[in-house]
Formats: C-alpha cells, sequence, structure tokens
C-alpha cells in the first residue's frame, strides 16, 4: 500500500509547482530542518550546492552571538559539510524552550528555510519558526485539553463605515454552556494584525492550556485589527493582495481607541458576555498596549483590568491626538473610578523601557497602584507570550 | 508625522530579524514582486548580486511553457538587469485572471520570493501566491459586501476518541437571523486539510460574494480534516511543529467515510442547520471527491447534492476497503433513494480523467442521470475553484 500511495501522492504532485530540490537531488526532499536534539541542540540543513556563502538570523541566534551597534541579531554562518554534496549546516548549542523565528541569507539573499514548511508574516516579513519543547514552551504547544473555538468575525465601524474583521476565541465548552463569560480585549502592535496574537503569540494554545488547568477563567478573547487603515489582515481584505506597509495612517492618532466602544457593543451584542467593568479586561503590545492604556483611561468605565506589554505609553506622533495629551490627568481619573489590577510589563533592552520607567514614576507620584513585571530580552514576541501567560491567571478572580 | 512613525517602525523592527536586503542595500526594500500591469504582464523581481540563476517555477508559468515529460511545468529565466545592480527579473505576458503559485530557483535552491509576503503552504511545500484580477478571478476577491463568519471548531471522534478540526463557514446574519439554513460539506485533497478549501480555495470569498449576490443560497459550509492521522492543520495539532508527510495512513482507507456521520451530528448540534437530506450537500476534490463519493454512497439518506471535483473515484490503495468494493452496487442503491443532483468536473488533462470516464460510462449503464463539465488544465486548485463556483448555485434550489 505504500507503494501506490507514492505512487499517487507522486501523480497528485506531477502538475504543481516542481520542487526543485527533489528534481536535482532526491535526497534532498529527505532534509530535516531544522532537527532538535533532546538537549537544545537545532541544527539547520540547507541543500546549496552552488552557494558560497549561507548565513542564519532571526532571533534563533539569540544565546549565541551579540547584538550588532545597530541592535541587528548576529548572523551565524553555515559550514559547507565535506565531501561536495551540496550540503550546509549550521549548529545552535542551548537553545532555551521557546518559539523562535529565523530566515536564511544565501549569497546575500534572503530567503525562508525550504524544508521547514511552518512560516509565519510579521509586518512586512515571512519567517520561518521553530518551537523548543520545554518547560517554557509548554503552553505554546496543542495539548490533549479541551480545545476553545476560534472565529473571525466582521463588525461595522463608524469611522469609515467599513466592515472590519477580528478573531474571537470562545472557550471550550462555550457553545453548550449557556454560560455568559468575561471578555479579555487583546491587541498586537504596528504593523501587526487581528492574527497577530494567535499565530506568533501562540494566544490559543496559551489560552486552552492555562482554561483547562484551572489557571485561568474561561474567557472570551476578541483579538481586533487596530490599523484602522486596513479592514483585515492582508489578502483578507479589499486591497487584495497589495504587499503590507508598515507606516500606516490612523494607528497612533486616537481613532481607534476613540472608536473601541464599538467593538465592545458589537461582542456584547454577539457573544455571551458578562458586560461588568470588571468581567472586562484590555492588554496589548507595543502600539496594542498604548491603544489600552488610552482605551481605558477614556472609557474608565469599560475596564477593570489593564495590561500594558512592552507598550508605547506615550504618544509618539507630531501631532498629538486629544486623547494623549493629559495622560496623567485620564489615568488619574481611570484610576479614581476603580482598577482591579493594573499591569506593566517590559524587557530590560527594551527601546521603550525609559518611557515606561517616566509612566511608572508617574503612577508612583499620584500613588496609583500597579503590578510590575521586568524581563530579559527586548521588544519581542518571546517576551509578549510570557507576559500572557503571567497575565491571563490574574484575570476575573 | 511620517518622520517620526518611521522611526518608530525602525526602533520597532529593530530586534527583529535582520533584513538581509536591506542591510546591504537599502533600495531592495523598494522592489516590488510581482508587479502587475493592467494589460496582465506580470513581472517578478529579485536582488541577487552573487546569484548565478534565477529561475520561476510554479503555475504561473503555465501561460509561458509546455509542460516537460514528466508533468513539470518548466522553468522561465530570469535575466540580470544592465548596470551591475544585483537585480534580476522576469517578465511573464498575458496571465488569465487567476489565482497563481510560484517559486524560484536561486542558484539551484528553492526559494519564496523575499518581497511577496502572500505565502500559503499546499502539502509539502510552501509557495508564493499572486492574484491577476479580472473577470475570471473576481470571486476570489474581498468584496464589500456582507462577510460570513469562519470558524475553527473541534470535533470528538469515536475512531481514536481524540478532537479533530474544522473550519465552518456561516453567512453573513447567521448570528442575528435565528433562521435555519442548508449545509455543504467540502472536502481537500490528499495532504492538504481543513485549511485548503478557505487559503488555497478562496471558498470564504466565493461564498461572501455568491451568497450577496443571489446566485448562492445563504448556506452553512464544513470543511473537515480528511486525513485521520492528524488532527488539524501542521502546527495546530498535537504533533507540534513536525512537518507534514503526504504518505499518511488512514487517508482513504473507508475510516474517513465511516465516521462521517459524527461530523454531521456535531454540526447539527452545534448551528442552526436545516436536517434534512435536500439541505445537505457533499463536495471535494481528489481524495476529497473520493470521500465524498463513497459517504454519499454508503450513507444514501444523508445528502441529497453530491459534487466530485477531479474526483479519485476508485480505490487507489493495494488493500481495498469494504466500503469501496461495490461501487456499482452502493450508487445505484443511492440513486434509487433519490439524489437532486450528481455533478462530476474535470479537467481534460487531469491524470484522473480516465478513471472518471470510466465511472461515467458505469453510470451511463446504470441510466443514472448525472451533469458532467469538462476543464482546461490538470489536477490543480485552478479548476477547483472554478467548480466551486458553478456548483454553489446548483444548491438547496
Amino acid at each position: 500500500m505504500n507503494k501506490l500511495c507514492v505512487l499517487i501522492a507522486s501523480m497528485l504532485m506531477a502538475n504543481f509547482a516542481v520542487n526543485a530540490q527533489e528534481a536535482i537531488m532526491p535526497e534532498a526532499s529527505r532534509i530535516v530542518s531544522p532537527k532538535l536534539s533532546p538537549t537544545g541542540e537545532a541544527t539547520f540543513n540547507l541543500y546549496a550546492p552552488g552557494a558560497r556563502e549561507v548565513l542564519l538570523v532571526g532571533n534563533v541566534t539569540r544565546h549565541e552571538t551579540a547584538v550588532d551597534s545597530a541592535g541587528n541579531m548576529q548572523k551565524v554562518p553555515f559550514v559547507k559539510m565535506a565531501g561536495n554534496n551540496g550540503l550546509w549546516t549550521a549548529t545552535l548549542s542551548s537553545l532555551e524552550p521557546d518559539l523562535y523565528t529565523y530566515k536564511f541569507v544565501v549569497d546575500g539573499v534572503e530567503t525562508n528555510d525550504p524544508n521547514n514548511v511552518f512560516m509565519v508574516r510579521d509586518v512586512k516579513s515571512v519567517s520561518n519558526m521553530v518551537l523548543v519543547p520545554g518547560d517554557g514552551s509548554r503552553e505554546y504547544m496543542v495539548s490533549d485539553v479541551p480545545h476553545g473555538t476560534v472565529s473571525d468575525v466582521w463588525y461595522t465601524t463608524s469611522f469609515d463605515n467599513a466592515q472590519r474583521r477580528m478573531r474571537v476565541y470562545t472557550p471550550a465548552g462555550y457553545e453548550m454552556s449557556g454560560k455568559s463569560y468575561p471578555v479579555l480585549y487583546l491587541l498586537h502592535g504596528m504593523g501587526g494584525d487581528e492574527y497577530a496574537w494567535s499565530e506568533l503569540g501562540r494566544a490559543v494554545q496559551i489560552l486552552d492550556n492555562l482554561i483547562a488547568s484551572g489557571r485561568a477563567e474561561p474567557m472570551v478573547v476578541v483579538m481586533p485589527n487596530g490599523n484602522m487603515a486596513r479592514h483585515a489582515t492582508p489578502g483578507a481584505d479589499g486591497l487584495g493582495f497589495e504587499q503590507p506597509e508598515f507606516n500606516l495612517p490612523h494607528t497612533m492618532d486616537g481613532v481607534f481607541e476613540t472608536h473601541f466602544p464599538e467593538i465592545v457593543e458589537y461582542v456584547d451584542g454577539h457573544f455571551r458576555t458578562k458586560r461588568d467593568k470588571d468581567s472586562r479586561a484590555i492588554a496589548g503590545l507595543s502600539m496594542g498596549g498604548m491603544h489600552s492604556l488610552y482605551t481605558s483611561a477614556i472609557y474608565p468605565d469599560l475596564f477593570g483590568y489593564v495590561g500594558l506589554f512592552s507598550a508605547a505609553v506615550r504618544p509618539h506622533a507630531a501631532e498629538v491626538a486629544d486623547i494623549y495629551k493629559d495622560r496623567k490627568g485620564s489615568v488619574g481619573s481611570q484610576f479614581a473610578k476603580g482598577v482591579k489590577q493594573y499591569y506593566i510589563a517590559i524587557g530590560e533592552d527594551d527601546f521603550l523601557y525609559e518611557e515606561n520607567k517616566d509612566f511608572r514614576a508617574e503612577l508612583d507620584s499620584l500613588g496609583l497602584p500597579y503590578v510590575y513585571k521586568e524581563s530579559k530580552f527586548g521588544h519581542e514576541w518571546t517576551n509578549w507570550r510570557r507576559y500572557l501567560v503571567d497575565f491571563l491567571p490574574r484575570l476575573f478572580k
């Protein structure tokens, strides 16, 4: 049966884009990359007989190499295998359990690893992913626990009268329970979209695992798209297959925050939600942290919990929208109306570290209480996933 | 504001995987690939100063080049631009409106186009996508029409007592209408998964567009995973980031078909569905066509509509499962119980053409009526998307 299946498979593949490696060297199809050892070594392999230089880039090299003066990760060179068989290899030792991203650079051309189908887009660039299993990444794995449902739904905003897409996680059992659930609004960073938290953030797996083990309350999690200039992730809105841009209008001009109640209204109208302030949380990373800060501040009756993950806490645009102008006053009023928990987390190498320090000093000067977590590393998903794992158990208790 | 945003953007990107092209040549970040002209020309561009040969492969070359003796697409060579600036370019003329896939081969190494973030996995391989707009691809675009919801839901099968994932499309207005809807079960091919129809098949856009224009009835569409050895698309099941295999067990051994009523039961239990036979359809491509044929035959009271798109109509395994043994008899009994429409479509170059011809002769010999559509091309998504557009308006009228 095996042989016949292979035959069918070959036939089915015949008219599909020819796999160049297979055409040149059948053995190439058996290349495994990356190959993980039980001790955390990761070996990357590439068949590239004509190449003169192959480099490995991405945060997977974090433990191996220093960051250069521009803040970029160093490149790890591959070595050409002996025997002139066209194989190149690079081995990283002692990778801590985590989800990493990487790319190859072959003779100066950035490429993806052709032997690893796991790729993810972040902003304007697609990288390969590798998950190193272990304690630090256990919550990112799909476990044999009841799984929640994830839905792509569209709501209409009065901003441009357009439909906008968001992802909504409902916990396992939601469909049949008849119960109402608290809601976390979980926001992405600049250049991200409604898929960022579920894909790079592994939020769905984290939620399934934490809820199943009783560490987090069953909750609805809403992941909207915070770039008002796009209606959905690239390829899923009316712009067709136009390449994504980083520098979009209406990302940090107050429009998203001002229109946020429309999202809450849609969610409360279409899902079984608890609608009191202490059953609502808002959290986000980077730009999404800024959105969380100001949305919760200008609507102080909406959210009992606020999470700022590596947040851009002060306006970065030259023309500052009204809602950003009196942070001290609006956050002060927000606390006066009651906040169950205000959570701030940032990495020691984050370029937003100083402005977060200033913000904490401001809260301190007002005597406003918050939880503060400082971690290793900079402005990256390693931290945001860990912050989410730390933040979820604090909600709705 | 623009300048400041760029500054923030740069900072936000700083610790992310360095973009090798940008490091070498800032202008590379402005490369557009592919670039489409209004007349259907597509120009592919790559910055590759060290390369000796760059080739374009994929069905995007379909109109340019012949298929070689092995059935593979020919490769279209890039030319190195004058001026020694490291740029390579290849232009295809007169691309018919369609959704195409492609890759590059640089000095023998298969790569993706680093300037096009639109990628899609098909079986074991990731390709770039390009959508050429026009009449033939209009239904694949996101239009300004009411959008349905797409959900990833998990049901439990008695086969291995595991949770299995499927995608479920509910039409615009489903949440608030209170109405019940007919259901189409839409099945993928060997090596595909529950994401195949929504990603490569653009089924969500096709449904939104056809329903909005009144050409198709509002319906629920269920896209299960037909590879019983996997519980979800790679990366979303318990196997973690294990690379997908083509040759899986339990794809065509009757297990999927036999357990199909569990899917119907879950859907009818969790969605507002019409539950009579004439409000249920089943259709699939390739292996999914085989699944549709035999599932509808062994459960003749379940489906009023059957669609076989480039179907593998006869068993291809050495050990033939019982349900495949008497096709003539079981399909005969199915028709005796009533079929609203039996739809068969295949391309003239499809390697399954002959066995479909034999199957049609068998139906003819029994005097059983069916609709038959023959198209250009072979065993590929261009056809399956078109068959779906042709099939949907036939349902539930």
